[in-house]
């Protein structure tokens, strides 16, 4: 990066697409990594990563100034008016060189720092791995085995190391159906349900108009014999049939129904890479228009096909969940097996399995069946320079199925819309070394879990953001979607996301975790509190008898004057009685806060009632501050709509997730629960507790 | 009704559109006022009021029976598949007679009685008074006078009694204005900002080609004059251009800009009932297609139109809602003044007014821009036999329109989606007099307030279901619609809320509510615990100083020995002694509870601890039963998406609006405050507390 000049440009106007009227000026700062844009008014900034960035584009000049507008991959698209053109150019020319490098080892992670060593380089790497996975899903058992050829990428070098494949399978036919499939990727076992029937995935069969290859043939038939409910199985080609039939021109193509036995094809028309990137493009294009009508917007919309890609996925997935669901196995493949066989395969467990839709589950999936089984994120997200056809937003197809899904049960997942945006952003960031790279192969050559952070370390450090508070775990099994097309919506948290005005600053799901969250500290503390109700109920009880058996021995006393060494210890019994009830048994009320009877008494005789209420019952904050009027954290950082506000339970005032990452007991909480609280509080908690 | 057979019909199946292929067998019951179908298995009702039904269709006749076709108003279709023609003949024909009245004295809220008497007849009529709302806008004032000439609807007979008008404008004015007006409907005002800016309506001029009325533009002088702040004010015609121009054929039309002085004209182009009618028809269309692709979905969505004429509607609300908060005076309207108009003048009066926004001032707004100034619900709504082509869902629409900015500005409003829905389907029930009839006049001639419940008076018996938790009252005074096309949404809520499968079955919004409410009674419950917990302290160090001082007393008396009669007073003191603790100061712990301190000791006596914590301890329910488990109420309703759930603050359980409807104040709240409980709590205390 040494050969970039690091810019200042004063006088910049910022316009987005519904702020043309009033752009802010401000000014541009070009950093190693960032494109940064500072209000000196209102002191916001606009952070946009170089990985980000999308496309360039200089406008022609205009009265103002030279525009450059830049899109990014998280849908924000932003114009900044340069008051001097050669300014311009040189923003524009160095932003070319950062925002896509030639080489994988420029990419960001390979610098990138966390602002605080709070994790280690390695936290995440070791968090998934795929053997265990498969394990959960008790794989290798009588029906399938790891299969150790692949130890070395010999058979498919964009396939994981360990590959499950049916016992009965021979190591010729493994070879032979390698051999017989695009790229190698023969057939492999990536889901195993509960009733035995399975997903395998693989890529299109090198058949032509007429090969056959024996052995292949013998490999199905061997996927078919794991599974003894039926005596069928579907072959799922994801694609248009005319798509498929293409390609045997080229010697690929697809199974050739009379050689394979027992197996029901089904073509399910999702279209290619190509076809997305130009519906997506088409969408944004529709999102953009200046001033459109209603039915422009709608036009677009339809004729962008979005809505219809998603929903063909969404119903292939649901095709083999329900095949599944209902004891068939399913081989599914497209035509590398790396893009729709990738989300569809993902998809159909999602539905399946409720483990796929916790955030654990769901990383694992992404594991598995994304980063293992080899999806091309460097050339499908832009990551370097590369082919501007391989580019396709097929990940996020992913996610915006998911997110269908979501929309339709939310009580079933684990994690919320966020959570969905956090991990779309960072497979295009490069920021983590989770994402580089097509394959496991060449995330072993390029050492990344040694060079590179980890998103799932990172991740794991901001679980609260992502937790939806809706989720009930296990209610459902297996899920369906509604493929109504009133049900598929348009996902505006997505690729609306940086419009102005569209959505509601704070989203309904967090303020509903923030309240039940402090329902939580609530009810803990009103345990603590009726505990020690209780005991200062038995604690009076007591000493009333001893108040009563006191007085008695008093009376008695005073009977029996003539005695005198009773007389002398008198006092002696007054002490000897305060000590004795300060010592008491351990349910003393004040006993847990060194507060001694004898203190209490101090109290007393200065006739004043007890100032300090015990620490415990003001660790607790009763009132939580309101999240809505909060616009900016302690700290100065301004909250927009994507942040997380968290509130420190023993103050009760809000703060930004960097500000708020202690987490202690509260005195005033019966269950002991570590709780977030913030630095402040955690500082006086310190103090207070020599 | 005494020619209607009540019929009830065996072995019936229920289709619904998302069911065709697993119908429900059950039976169809005929009431008086109700179509019910009853489901033996699962004991689920599906319950259908004539007055909802929009329309009746014996389709042709299937192997399992005659299909009947029902569409209701709410916008739920459901087939019902009779097995016996002759039976679905007789239930045709008698639906027929039953849905749509020829008379109006014939509709439901005439025979309407509540299923118990806990409101009376009156509640509700009174709620709103158009006097008292003008007042809440400052009117009568030096501008602005209260216009007697139609006490008697001798001006317009479609009009209020009490209009408000111009000090300036004269009777000839008036009568004059009036007589030019079509309808009668002359300039009246209907709004009046805080900057003097006002909303006038009235219809359209019968100036034809050529004809003018100089009284008719002193009257809109006038108007213009009430506002200081411009020189000039906007006439808006809310219809499209051309529409107006047709309009002079028939001697109507729109003002001449050539006689009117200071007036900016503008048409704003939205269609008329027809249209409307024809679009909602395409919407539900579209909505009923059998397994539509995402491309006719979408398209049959966009050629109906709909969305564009909702954005068109909101479009002319804001160009009003700008000029008012810009201080320039509006008069809007449109041919006759009571469709778009009533639309438009009220929707801006909800973008200017945050009063508008709570319930009791969209109560208001409906009240005076719906039904004081005329709206033909009778006619609109299909009501009572009638010409179809004056049936139009303007209603509906303004009741979209509210929604879309409650969708974009969720924090301004206090309501929620339910009360919207309850709204609409009550003005189509006419279960309650509220909505029927066209005009003022027509409400009076029929004694509605005598002779029928109020809609006001059901829902403020229901006010805690309507409310919006994230409602934050006054934050902006006036707020803007964004009316951008991806802003601009399809309320499934309403057009598609009878869809099993849309929606989720917890609104997010319930939730919260019901999360705050938990919040609150235990914030409430840990300031009582709290305080308790200060007077046992305070009671303890006092204790603890009259045991110091008893005990030194008696150090004393044992010195002085030989005084005999302090000695025989010995008991009487402490006797003494603990009536004064018994009766101490108004913070002794147990007082609330007529716990004296003698029976402690008894208890202390016994050597038990205190068996019973006290009963305000137990009156506060610390865990709330998870809602999304339950599926029924303990009266045994069952619970669908539309119902409101609403836990007991006493025992935490959940229950049905119907079963909870008791108000009490806990004891183990600080704030004494009154709070729902179930009828088994409700009656429990009342055993407790005698």
């Amino acid at each position: 990066m040494d050969d970039i000049k690091l810019a200042k440009v004063e006088s910049v106007r910022m316009i987005d697409r519904y702020n043309t009227k009033n752009p802010t000026v401000g000014t541009l700062y070009l950093t190693a990594t960032h494109l940064i844009f500072v209000e000196p008014e209102s002191n916001k900034e606009t952070w946009i990563l170089h990985m980000h960035v999308a496309s360039i584009e200089k406008l022609p000049l205009s009265t103002t100034g030279s525009p450059l507008l830049i899109r990014c991959k998280t849908f924000l698209s932003v114009t900044f008016v340069i008051p001097k053109d050669s300014e311009c150019h040189d923003v524009y020319t160095s932003l070319l060189k950062l925002f896509q490098p030639v080489s994988i080892n420029k990419l960001y992670c390979f610098n990138y720092q966390p602002a605080k060593d709070d994790y280690p380089k390695s936290a995440g790497w070791d968090f998934f791995n795929l053997e265990a996975e498969f394990k959960h899903l008790l794989v290798p058992n009588d029906n399938w085995t790891l299969c150790s050829m692949n130890e070395k990428y010999e058979l498919c070098d964009t396939y994981p190391r360990q590959i499950y494949v049916p016992k009965e399978a021979t190591t010729l036919m493994l070879i032979s159906s390698s051999r017989f499939r695009s790229k190698g990727r023969l057939p492999a076992l990536t889901y195993l349900h509960n009733n035995k029937a399975s997903i395998c995935r693989c890529s299109q069969p090198l058949s032509g108009f007429s090969a056959r290859c024996l052995e292949d043939e013998q490999m199905l038939e061997a996927i078919r014999k794991t599974n003894t409910n039926t005596d069928y199985m579907y072959v799922v080609d994801t694609r248009p049939r005319i798509n498929a039939m293409a390609n045997r021109a080229a010697g690929k193509g697809y199974e050739n129904e009379a050689f394979y036995e027992n197996i029901k094809f089904h073509f399910l028309g999702i279209e290619n890479i190509h076809v997305q990137r130009a519906s997506l493009q088409k969408v944004l294009e529709a999102c953009e228009q200046k001033s459109p009508t209603m039915s422009a917007f709608l036009n677009a919309l339809e004729s962008s096909g979005w809505l219809k890609h998603i929903r063909s996925i969404l119903d292939t997935s649901s095709f083999i969940a329900n095949a599944v669901d209902k004891g068939v196995s399913v081989v599914v493949h497209c035509s590398d097996g790396w893009d729709r066989t990738a989300q569809v395969c993902s998809l159909a467990q999602l539905m399946l399995n409720p483990y796929y839709r916790t955030i654990k589950g769901f990383q694992a999936l992404i594991e598995k069946d994304w980063l293992a089984f080899g999806h091309k994120f460097s050339e499908r997200c832009g990551h370097i320079q590369t082919d501007a056809k391989e580019v396709s937003p097929i990940f996020t197809q992913f996610l915006d199925c998911t997110w269908q899904l979501m929309s339709q049960r939310s009580e079933a997942f684990e994690f919320n819309e966020r959570f969905l945006l956090i991990l779309h952003d960072h497979v295009h960031s490069c920021q983590f070394g989770t994402f580089v790279g097509n394959c496991e192969k060449d995330r072993l050559d390029l050492k990344l879990s040694e060079r590179t952070f980890s998103l799932w370390g990172f991740m794991a450090n901001h679980l609260n953001e992502y937790i939806n508070p809706l989720y009930r775990p296990n209610v459902d099994e297996a899920i369906k979607a509604n493929l109504a097309p009133q049900c598929i919506k348009f996902w505006r948290g997505m690729y609306c996301r940086f419009e102005s005005g569209i959505h509601p600053r704070e989203p309904l799901g967090d303020l509903l975790l923030d309240s039940k969250e402090h329902t939580n500290s609530l009810e803990d503390h009103v345990q603590h509190l009726t505990k020690r109700i209780a005991s200062f109920k038995s604690y009076i009880s007591k000493s009333a008898k001893k108040l009563q058996d006191a007085t008695s021995t008093n009376t008695k006393v005073t009977k029996e004057v003539a005695v005198p060494n009773e007389i002398n210890d008198n006092k002696y019994n007054y002490d000897k009685k305060l000590s004795e009830l300060s010592a008491a048994d351990d349910d003393h009320p004040l006993k847990a806060n060194n507060m001694s009877f004898a203190n209490l008494s101090l109290n007393a005789e200065q006739t004043s009632p007890p100032q300090d209420l015990p620490d415990e019952i003001s660790s607790v904050a009763i009132d939580w501050k309101p999240m809505r009027n909060v616009t900016a954290c302690s700290c100065s950082t301004p909250f927009d709509q994507f942040s997380k506000k968290t509130h420190c339970w023993r103050c009760g005032d809000i703060f930004c997730e960097r500000c708020i990452d202690k987490n202690v007991s509260l005195p005033g909480h019966d269950s002991g629960k570590l709780v977030p609280v913030c630095r402040g509080c955690f500082r006086q908690m310190q103090k207070s507790t020599p």
